[in-house]
């Protein structure tokens, strides 16, 4: 019999940041498309759209007028999923039913006042600008005595649920600490409590000696496929510095991680020359007050397209119901992105 | 200070079969949509399709030809994700490098010969043809020394990565048990240790008293949508008597399957009058020749739309990197479904 081999056979991969496992399906790359076809991204926008409640000088749905912003604009989200002003409470009753109400506070910002722009079009200095905002609301919202975890996002193109296409992320802050940022604390605190490092430290210096994933590199920050991704061209920027979150960041790293995150989104979008689609985030410490040595500042890429400009994986039947599954390896997906031009198709 | 209110404030719910968390935001409902928008589904598929691989006596992708069946039909799926005779190993290098082979059979159950019906459009007889399917091949795949798991499932409609309208299903089974079995079969256990019952059937005792999101009912199984749903219209069926799984159906207890998930399509469908996509699957007990007293036969509806025939729900951003999130509650949809007439629109 043949030897179990990974390029080849499907197998299961554990996640050791969350505890869970992946399934992937090398061999399963083959099979033909005869399903949902997105629309391609062809349409140029202008620099300011009169219809955008994101351009500047424009009147929002709450009725107020965003100013004449030059870099980044912060605002609160006019449509909040979480408000800080909820009651307290809960209703519990038994094991079976248990609610409990939930304060936090949701905000936007634009990344750049150009309605035509996306991150892998702007300027390095520009992405400077949103990660100093990422860092400094980190900071003031952590500060506030209800906030306990702060997520950071960005959901870029209408296939990623995205409402508006001015370039802009978001920040749901909240009381709880919500289900993801738990699992990999979890982990994370395992690990630590072990070893005295953290997690990721170990898991980069291995995966920079194996060099089969990574993707990029710069001295503050390392972009790589994780060994366990889920989605077809999954990455992960992770600090070199094991620190647990934005508020640790120097200038320099600052740099670094804007660096990496435009980098990163050129190759995506070379990839099929189009504007690449994806949900970020940030996943860094609860600001709950404590300290959280275990935790060390990494950023998520998921973007859905999987063959070309217009035909995704979805996550469906299977994966909801029973287990993620890919179909190429993050191997194959490495070397795809790595060959790429740094240069975005655009401007070549 | 206002009490808080279940109806009207954001909150948390405990998910008491993996126990997870899902965040609510009632008050969310309002906000406007200006982004993507799917196809709605007015195309009118012919009974019989030459183009079909899944259509009585046609050619499939593996060179194969189907037969020319009455009923149902199922085969080994020519693309599966999981093949028998892949070679056993592993490769684990420390705690964060971990994969293991992974053995497993695929199969497609067409549902009908009929290339342009859809479940809630087949009679009763021909629906309870199906579960018979089901309750063979969970039967005979899980006989198998090497299955350990039987994930029935159905990818319904185009945004659901349905790559084919064929009415069908399919069935992956695995050595290992998935990720989200395993969840529930933790949570049940626990429950099952401490109670001496099954988790689901003291839930659904107190959902049937409670009677705020109880959708249908016959003599054997309840149509509910769970307290801690996530999709804006989901659902659960749950069998009355706590069997863990198909294995121990009776022939009146298939029939009341076939009913339940007849008759919820149906309302599906007319809720928008659309054909509604969904995924939708059996949890049971894992074949892994082991007693599982503690398992609960149920099945899970997963279906996107949210407020019309082409506005779905996008699971992205905030529910990727931290919580699922939904703005209608539970009890707002169980109103609107359970209203809703039993006869298929295109039929009235
Ligand atoms: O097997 P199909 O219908 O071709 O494929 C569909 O269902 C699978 C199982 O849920 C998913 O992994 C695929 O992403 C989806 O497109
Ligand atoms: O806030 P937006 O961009 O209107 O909405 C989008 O992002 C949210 C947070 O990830 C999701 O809950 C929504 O489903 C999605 O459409």
């Amino acid at each position: 019999m043949q030897d179990f081999n990974m390029e080849e056979h499907p197998h299961r991969r554990y996640n050791a940041l969350t505890g869970e496992w992946v399934l992937v399906s090398p061999h399963r790359a083959k099979r033909p498309w005869q399903g949902q076809v997105e629309k391609g991204q062809v349409e140029k926008r202008p620099e300011y759209d009169a219809q955008c409640y994101l351009c500047p000088g424009n009147e929002r749905a709450g009725g107020e007028k965003n100013p004449d912003y030059k870099s980044t604009y912060t605002f609160v989200n006019d449509f909040s999923a979480l408000l800080p002003d909820t009651p307290q409470g809960e209703e519990i009753e038994g094991e079976l039913f248990r609610a409990e109400s939930e304060q936090g506070i949701c905000k936007v910002i634009c990344f750049s006042p150009r309605h035509d722009l996306t991150i892998p079009e702007m300027s390095h200095e520009a992405v400077c600008g949103v990660v100093d905002v990422w860092q400094k609301e980190y900071r003031e919202l952590g500060q506030k005595k209800f906030i306990n975890y702060v997520q950071i996002f960005e959901n870029k193109g209408a296939v990623m649920g995205c409402s508006n296409p001015h370039p802009h992320g978001q920040i749901w802050s909240s009381r709880s600490i919500p289900v993801e940022p738990m699992k990999e604390q979890l982990q994370q605190m395992a690990y630590f409590k072990k070893h005295g490092r953290t997690l990721l430290s170990d898991y980069l210096t291995q995966e920079l000696e194996k060099d089969q994933r990574i993707i990029y590199k710069n001295d503050h920050f390392v972009v790589l496929a994780p060994y366990w991704a889920v989605w077809p061209f999954e990455a992960m920027i992770v600090s070199r510095r094991p620190v647990p979150s934005l508020d640790h960041l120097s200038e320099y790293e600052k740099s670094g991680l804007a660096d990496a995150y435009r980098h990163l989104t050129i190759l995506y979008d070379n990839l099929f020359e189009t504007s690449f689609p994806y949900s970020a985030g940030l996943h860094q410490a609860p600001t709950d007050g404590r300290e959280h040595p275990e935790w060390h500042l990494h950023m998520h890429f998921y973007p859905p397209l999987l063959r070309s400009a217009t035909v995704k994986k979805f996550m469906v039947g299977y994966e909801m119901l029973a287990n993620p599954q890919r179909d190429i390896t993050p191997e194959t997906s490495t070397r795809r992105l790595k060959e790429l031009p740094s240069v975005h198709y655009k401007f070549r």
